[in-house]
């Protein structure tokens, strides 16, 4: 159940709202829009009448919503969903470039890409320090220490750290830490998982699981969004197929029917979706011209010294060179950039 | 095996290559290049000896191809292949919008249709006569009937046709009214089917198989050429996974690996690859943006009352600002455009 | 449209419907069952009224079939299709080995070959003249003098014959030398071949497609049916999907909902669905164990120097073995064998 | 790296060899067999010598293990795997029976299914206390007081318990009241999970990822024995493909593959794997014609009443009917059976 307010509604009016529904024993989510405030409920509704709640002031409407998702749906909410951070809004009219290293490897060369992106204007910077590895005897990454050099880097340059959550022992840490909090594909429905960065005051970015369906990937979101966390960008990074042409294959057609179905933010992975670096620059351009929202990129120093990824892996010189171009892109669809031109 | 001529070899000492290979009981296949010719060769190559060329005058030298396809390896061929028609090259430098309705359905739309595409440039239709469909009891295609009236179209508007043969036995009818054979996906591996047409003198569009892996479907690509038939434009139009967002998932991921394996144009279809109108322009798009060198777009005078397919089908002012933005794009990205602009 | 006759219904009276179906434009298609006989019709049949049929002598009911395949599906015929052959019969109570080569590599396998499988009483060999290959540079079978020397294997030990019919060029050929006419999973949507197979006369064993699912399976069924020809074998041969453990997925999980859907036999192929001869064993087991029908094997008197497909193909002695446990087998979940045991 | 010892080594000869180890900087895991043990070593081997163990007494010899899963490799230990239980042995030469409620909805209907299982000798119940479910809105389980009424049925009828962790929060509690960890297949690839239950002292069920390769798996599984925990049971569920046949596609396939890469057992649970009842007993005996190690069967006394899964859950007489036949199987193929029959 949806109950949309008038334009005209009063923050009293609102709140008024909030208590019939939390009287239900509902929980409310308000969902502020461009003209006026919407106020989603989750909890058993079946048996919640629409007229409770069109008859208090300030009301337009109240409608049932069919989707299994509720808070991540397009029929909730009409508006794109912006994320505001601190290092420029997500989503949107904006296209965003997230970048750096697959993993903290040590401070020289965290610093050198951060500085690196920073003079690009890139704000956001992805690293990992807890990683998710298929084989118990590969390194792990450097887990507390990692993220504290991560801290370091935003300290001394300005960016943003995008950053991954493996568990919710690490879950406050993390948080403390990381500007966007990263769940990976392997954890896509860990369930806990997610009902623990429902309850963290950061952004998510949610990777898309290798055989995740749309639906099951927008119900994942909706455990973030049920916990009270509405900022959700959803990542798309390759899903499983009988291909072996890429490691992974890229689904770019998930963008278009995601937007109808969904107003989150949804970004595409290039680099874990190709797993090979020459593929990775021609994929960042599709994905802006299907819509997507923004895109997180691994660029190394010296990819082929990588810990870890390096074959994904762009250099300095490549990524301008995309770097360009997209934002030639962007402006032919009618986007703004973050990172902005020179 | 490959033997690459210097750039100042004369026809004469082509013909002498050509001929010590058919002295082997092997067939040569001369590739002309950019710069210089190189000439291929199939059937059993094993024991043949390099040096055997490398002695003959123009030669430069003869290489081992170590992919199973051979004439359509970007090994055998550095240059990309462009075909010349009467219509425009396709591939290389440019990028080749093809249009029409999914199926003949009488006089009066193809002559609308082509009517329409010829005003915006577009210099192919694209329409089936024969059509594969899943079940006996629908709509099989008008058939003869349908090829005239392809062929009324292009004597009536100058366009080229476009369309599919499905068995050996209309090969010569479908050779004869088509400017451009198309191979349907079901038929990606109908070995018959793909010798016939080797022996035609008209491109082949060869779609993807919906769970061929490229390079099955280079060796589709290569049963074709190994015919003598060298004008070969593939052409990706979805395939299967478990995702339930679209009809089939639309792979554009292979196109940077398919440019790296192959010096054959490759074309996409959105419209088959989505099953649904408004995703077939953000589809488009990106696939210019990955690197293609063509789209297939179904497009209707009024999709609603189309006989097959309408759901997937955009009308005339879609189409309309799909070209539009197409354009401005390809000129970002350095290349021609057929339709040219205005 | 399926028209029920009483148990009590005279030839006369149903000749009287086959009459009225055929007045009204449809095809009539009588299916004599083990009580009484139905007769399905095909052709547009949404504005024929049941009732023109329900007053009709002998006439028990007409009923709607829903499913988009109708001579195929079980709503249409109730019984478990038996398809009666020289060899014995096919399907329902028997549960049938067909067994043999790859590939025609010449006439004294072939020979040795048939004369030990007559010698355990199997009745099919199968074995490819025409043989569909990735590469054009592969081996494509002996051809027609593959079918002489199956003919003459035939002729010697009494063997049933059954081959692989690729293009409609051989249909004559290969309907004149066949038991059991192959249809490859390449060819599962060749919609000209399985029309033109229809026409024949000798069973069909229609392989599933790499990445058909069962509707399409079965609607390919229904091609061949609609031609008349209603002795069609169903055979699993292995999908694709992410998996790298074997060449295919053997989708034995798909027997249970086939044999709701229809009332065609079943057989399973797993040498080509596994791709190594030691997993073909347990998969036979399990194959039976699901409800199969019956199914196809790879046998060579020396595996590792069959021309094709050698990795996947058992000996003499481990075919032995295997057919042991498939007759005890057999006899517990109530089915009787082809071959009968000694 | 494996260091097999002779079977005449003593236990002071063997403690030498983990010294050596230890003193090499790594952990040494010993792996009793029927004859004689080995003991296998995890951390960076590369620079290890195989010499420095060869010297010692008792050695037989050291070999490299070239699998990327070491502990769980068949080449590390080539015989089976037999966990140890107080409700019997699992793996090896017996087949294994699991069954129970989806979830745990209440202590009358656990206690009277365990009643119903024991008269049957069915040791292990499954139940779930904590439920993964897609939907955050869906009924998530009873949590602790679901494992209560778990022990209780234990107390009172002496079954063993099974049944699934899903967060590491949990992980003393299930260790505390389960018999047999369940790790779900959405967490199949939760290292932090994994690496807990590494520390638990109770076997765990390793349900396979929907998209997992087999190496994942035995990764996965190698994952939870670095840690110490060597009793793990791998159970195939299902994975995501195009088919729509059944809600996943059941991979009996994988089973004679993964019985030649590992040595743990391998379980099938066709309740899940197919998503709808009447197919669940045709795909048990398949599982165990295909070599499977046992089964996990959902069934409930009143399976349209169940609140979770009805569709795919068995009733008593129909488990009765299933149990029949398999007993009779397992039989025929060499087994005991776990229950045993009467």
């Amino acid at each position: 159940m949806l109950v949309v307010m008038r334009p005209s509604a009063t923050p009293a009016e609102i709140n008024r709202v909030l208590e019939v529904i939390r009287a239900q024993g509902l929980e409310p989510h308000p969902l502020p829009g461009a003209t006026r405030t919407a106020v989603g409920m989750t909890g058993n509704t079946t048996s919640v009448d629409p007229a409770l709640f069109e008859v208090l002031p300030g009301v337009d409407e109240a409608i049932r919503v069919t989707k299994p998702f509720k808070l991540a749906s397009r029929e909730m909410k009409k508006d794109d969903t912006v994320i505001h951070t601190p290092f420029g809004e997500i989503g949107s009219k904006t296209f965003t470039v997230i970048a750096g290293p697959c993993s903290v490897e040590g401070e020289e060369n965290v610093l050198r890409t951060a500085e690196y992106l920073m003079s690009r204007g890139v704000k956001f910077l992805r690293a990992g320090a807890f990683k998710p590895r298929t084989s118990p005897y590969s390194f792990q990454g450097m887990g507390h220490d990692g993220l504290k050099i991560l801290a370091k880097a935003r300290e001394k340059t300005g960016i943003g750290v995008v950053t991954e959550l493996m568990d919710t022992e690490n879950a406050s840490a993390v948080e403390e830490y990381a500007d966007v909090i990263q769940i990976g594909t392997r954890n896509m429905q860990n369930f806990s998982l997610l009902k623990r960065v429902g309850k963290c005051r950061k952004p998510v970015l949610l990777k898309r699981g290798m055989s995740a369906t749309l639906e099951e990937w927008l119900m994942a979101a909706e455990y973030i969004m049920a916990g009270g966390n509405y900022d959700v960008i959803l990542c798309e990074r390759g899903v499983r197929t009988f291909n072996d042409h890429s490691r992974n294959t890229l689904d770019l057609s998930v963008i278009p029917p995601a937007k109808v179905a969904t107003h989150l933010p949804i970004f595409v992975d290039p680099s874990h979706g190709t797993g090979k670096r020459n593929y990775v620059p021609p994929m960042a351009y599709a994905s802006l011209a299907a819509g997507a929202d923004g895109i997180l990129i691994e660029v190394h120093p010296d990819p082929d010294r990588a810990l870890s990824d390096g074959a994904q892996t762009i250099n300095f010189s490549s990524f301008d060179e995309m770097l360009g171009r997209l934002r030639v892109m962007a402006e032919l669809f009618g986007r703004g950039m973050n990172p902005l031109g020179k």
